[in-house]
C-alpha cells in the first residue's frame, strides 16, 4: 500500500484570485512581511497496490484526468509506503 | 526571504465529503486500487523576513487565525529559503 501526496497549484502565469484575497486578509491582520500567497489543492490518496511504478501511473492518470485542470494548473506528487 | 508551504487537512476524526466525492469519481474512472482520498488546502507563502524563527511565528499565527479552522482542521508547514 502506498500513500500519494498530490499538490495542485495554478501555473505561474495564471492569476490566483483566492491567493490574492488571502494575502489581503493577512495584511489586515498586520503581517506586512507576507509578500505573496498562492493557494492550491492538496490530496492524500492511499492506493492498495504493491508495484510503485503502477502507483505512479495511477496517480498521474488521476491527476491529469480529474484532479488538475492541466490548462491552468500544474501538479507535483510524492509517493511513500504506507 | 523565505517560502513557506502550508498544508491543511481535516482532522482524522472529521468526515471529508469532498474527498469522498473525489474517491467515487476516481472509481468511476476505474481506478479501483484507490482506497481513500482526503482533500485539503495548500498555500505557498513568501515572507520578506530574514529571521527564520520570526517566519515560523508569522506562519503559525496566520495558520491559526486565518488559514485553518483549528476545530476541524490541522496544519503542517515547511519553510525554505527563497
Amino acid at each position: 500500500m502506498y500513500l500519494a501526496k498530490v499538490y495542485i497549484t495554478y501555473k505561474e502565469s495564471i492569476l490566483d484570485p483566492k491567493g490574492e484575497a488571502v494575502k489581503k486578509a493577512i495584511h489586515q491582520l498586520d503581517y506586512q512581511s507576507v509578500a505573496s500567497v498562492r493557494m492550491g489543492k492538496y490530496f492524500e490518496i492511499t492506493v492498495e497496490e504493491n508495484d510503485r511504478a503502477e502507483v505512479e501511473r495511477t496517480i498521474e492518470a488521476i491527476a491529469d484526468q480529474l484532479l488538475a485542470n492541466v490548462t491552468m494548473e500544474s501538479y507535483r506528487y510524492e509517493i511513500e509506503e504506507a
